[in-house]
Order: C-alpha cells, then structure tokens, then sequence
C-alpha cells in the first residue's frame, strides 16, 4: 500500500515536507534564464530549458532533505505540449534521485475517462496488448466533485503499483468555503461529506501505518478544519498545502498529524523555491537557497 | 461575449451538437492503425500517428455538420506529452475548418495556480513581456469545487479573446450525486449551489444572446435536472453530455434550451466517433459513417 512508501521515506529522511516545483519562469534566476534563451530563444522552448535547468539544480539540492516533489501541472500545461514533455522529464529526474513524485493534476472525470487519466500518470496506457508509461509518477492529486466514478480508476491503476492518491477535501485557498463550508441538511460541511466518501471509498486498502490509498488535501490556512478531520478521518493521509507564502504556520499544520506522528505531509512551493529571491545573490545560489530552506522548514515542523 | 461566438456558429448550421474527441486507440479503425504502427511501431508514438489521422479524417467529415468539437484531455494525456502535442496540432486543425473547439480539461485550482493554466488553455503564457500560446482552444471545461478562485483566472483570460468556460455542475456520471445531489440545510442540492455561484461570480458579462461567460455542464442523463437548472440559470449556457451511449435522449436535452430555443450545446463522443463500428465495414467508411451519425443526431435534436 503505497503511503507507507512516503511514510517510509518521510521517517528515513526525518521530515514531512514535500517542495513543490511550480514551474513559473519568474522564479528561475536570470542567469539561467539568459543562458537558456542564449540557447533557444526567448519563448517556450528557452522558458522549458530554464525551468528544466532550474528543476535539475533543486531537485540535486533538495533530495537527501526532502522525502518528496510536488509539480504543479499547470506551470507545465502553461508552456504546452513541450512544457509536459519537461514534466515528464522532471518526474524521471526526482524519482532517479529517490524522491516520491505526487503529481498535483487535480482531475476528476467521469468514469471511462479517469480511467485514461490514471493510466497516462499511473499505470500507463493500454495500446495493443502491451503497456507504455509516460507520466508516471508516484502519486496524483484529484477532485472528487464527480463522485466516487472519478476517483476510484486511479486506486485501481495505483493498486498494482505501490502508488497512491490526494483528493481535495478541504483547500487553502480563500475562496475554499463557498462551495466547501456549506452546511448540509444533517448539519455536516460539504469537506467533510467529501472527506468521508473519500475514506469510505477506499476502506479495506489500509496499509502498514493504517492508512488508505486515497489521501484527502487539507489546506494548512484552515487549521480548525485540520484538526476537525483528522479526528474524522483517522484512515487518511493528508497532504497540507498552505504553509509559507500562503501564511499557514507549524503551529497550523501540527493538527495534520496523528498521535504517533504520521498520516500527513506538508507542501512548501515558493517558499524552497524562490528562497534565493531573499539572499541577495541574484539567483546564483538558488541551490543552497532551497536547501537551506527545506532545512529551515524541516526543523521547523519538527521543532 | 464568447458564447455569442459559439450560439452564432450554432444558428448557422443549424445545429447543436458538439462532437466528442475523445482520442482511444481502440476506436481508431484497423486501416489507419496498422498504417501508423508500420511507420512509426506499435507504441506511443504509432498511437499519436493513428488518432491524429482519425482525427483529421472525423474534423473533414464533420466541419460542415457540427458547429463544434470537443477534444476530451484525458485520451491524450493518456500519450503523455506526445499525446499532448497531438492534442495541440488537433485544436488547431479543428480551428482552422472555422470549428469551435471546446477543451474538456475540468481544470480547477487556487487563484495563482488557475492563471497558469487558463493562460496555456486560453490567452497564452507571459514570457520576458511576450505572449506565447500553446493550447489556444475556444472555451475550456472547469471544476468549481475550490470556489470562485478557481473560475475568475478563466474568465479573465477568456475576456480579451471572444472565449468562455463551462463549469461543472450536475454531471452526467451515475455518481454524479454522491456530493451533487446532497442536501444543504437551506434545501438546495450541491449542484443548485454551483450553479448559482458560477452564474454569480460571472455576472454582468452577458452577450447579445443574455449568457454570461461562465457557461455550465449539465448531464442529459437527468433531465429533471436540467429542466430545474434552466429555470434557475437564465444567463447560463449549458454543454449538455450524456447523449446517446450514455442514455440521454432528444426528449430529455430539450429541457437545456431557453424558450428562444438558445442557450445549450449537446455533446455526442462515441456515437458519432464509432459509428463506422455499427456499418459493417470494418472502419473503412469511418468519416462518412461519422457524418451520417451527426446529421442524424441534428435530425433528431431538431424534430
């Protein structure tokens, strides 16, 4: 069952932090930009070997720090078909290096179509009897306003593979209540109707550390709610984004936790990397920047 | 206003229906198949070769029938980032035969995050002060599940450019109602919520046919639903799914029109991309069959 991979690897490395690689061209330094466009032009062939550049040294930084990446498609789908073929590239680079992949794609289709989704970023596509893989990371994020028909091809395409999946239950973002903080007519939250179906979608798949194939995404700006469901949802890995640029703090994302202190993993993008935007180098220590961010960050949550 | 463009192209040819690409290899006839594999191997790369073809062959056959096709992403993620610049190539090709080319992404994330995203699919990606597009569809799919946030980037993006979006809201899916249809304790259902912030949060952008941008998906699997929603939504276009493999029918999409007889768009996939499986000719005829299927779906709609 594969959130025991990450909580393996989170306990091995000693930090449950996840860096996220939001790919905007803003966030590479103009070294490497100038460098790249030196190369290819300015556009997206020069953006895609930039973030590419500016991937590689994070991710040699970082990964005997963090347990795990987190790429946000839309940095990628924002260069088209050339920035995904980057992100394939990105996701083969972290998991060479040991690093847990959660690709955060947030889909959610109906049922014959998640089906193509979880094969193109799980388990790999299905062409005349034989299978090819592309994306293939370790994990995905997904929204489950369709219902249970979207969110269960993906268990079905990780269970083979010691893969897994975060659904997004309650989010950072301000604008999370409108749909999310609605009160139904048994007096619950619409996250917590969202958080329950998730875990009961996938009860019996519990793994070493007792938790299911499917996680729930809880911002770490609501750390009420956090707390709130992690005594709902004791089968439930979380993944908390949130923390940092967004304004959660440690004090917020402890409630994620479990009483062993497992079951949850906590998202910094901006903060890791654009730390060099803070140390006045010009980018030219983006690396050591980043790293010792997460550091800063690691021994923050563990402090 | 973008659905002017789109009810425009509609009243010209006198038809509403919107005609799936959803890119499986399995419903790309043997002929072109084996043709693509001989030249490129059986794998990614002769899949991407086979459904390009496919669908050149379905966009010639139907640009003068349909007023609008609608490429499903999951069928070319599925292909990673090959099927992606497929993708690509498609939506520009279907443009260029004066198509209106809905990108079904169902997209949805917090507000920095959505800007991306809606910038790939739509307006383009800010590089060094330059903009550089990729996606470039018409109007895209959304999921609204993380509140307006996740919508106002798409309706900025779409703003400059004639384009326009089509939120989730009651889907076609069988458990579309496990979070859809649920109770609030005011007496909506889930979906009556949706739509009424999607209508909100793009009010005051309506066309000269009264919709707003922000256009909504409605199953033609529940019609009930529709009839409730047209009612509730007079400034809302609705993509109507669910038509014919799914089980939806003329009677039960008629409710999605105003009664100008305006304001929805029918999507049909698999009956008319597989129709050539029901003629008896082994693929051969896929284009015509294909086009025979959406003038008979246009009959039917309009009878």
């Amino acid at each position: 069952m594969s959130f025991d991979v990450l909580q393996d690897k989170i306990l091995e490395k000693n930090n449950p932090t996840v860096a996220g690689l939001d790919a905007r061209i803003e966030y590479v330094p103009q070294h490497i930009r100038q460098a790249a466009y030196a190369q290819y032009g300015v556009g997206i062939k020069g953006a895609v070997e930039a973030i590419w550049q500016f991937n590689v040294g994070l991710i040699d930084a970082l990964c005997d720090i963090v347990p795990a990446v987190k790429p946000q498609a839309a940095y990628y789908e924002n260069l088209g078909w050339q920035g995904m073929e980057m992100l394939e590239r990105t996701i083969a680079y972290a998991k060479s290096k040991g690093l847990f992949v959660i690709a955060d794609i947030k889909r959610g289709d109906i049922g014959s179509t998640a089906t193509a989704y979880a094969e193109g970023w799980l388990s790999g596509a299905p062409i005349e009897g034989q299978v090819f893989k592309s994306f293939d990371a370790d994990c995905v994020t997904l929204n489950g306003y369709m219902g249970s028909d979207s969110i269960k091809p993906f268990l079905k395409a990780a269970q083979g593979e010691d893969k897994c999946a975060f659904v997004l239950v309650k989010t950072s973002n301000p604008g999370s209540g409108e749909l999310q903080d609605v009160k139904t007519a048994d007096g619950r939250a619409i996250y917590e109707v969202m958080g329950q179906l998730n875990e009961s979608i996938a009860a019996g798949t519990e793994g070493k550390y007792g938790f299911t194939m499917a996680g729930a995404v809880t911002g770490a700006t609501y750390p009420q709610q956090i707390q709130q469901l992690r005594a709902l949802l004791p089968h439930t890995f979380f993944l908390v984004p949130g923390y940092g640029a967004q304004g959660g703090t440690a004090a917020d994302v402890k409630f994620a936790f479990n009483d062993k202190g497992h079951g949850a993993i906590v998202n910094s993008s901006r903060g890791i990397m654009c730390a060099w935007q803070k140390t006045g180098k010009d980018g030219l220590d983006f690396a050591e920047a980043a790293r010792n961010a997460a550091i800063a960050m690691r021994d923050d949550l563990l402090s």
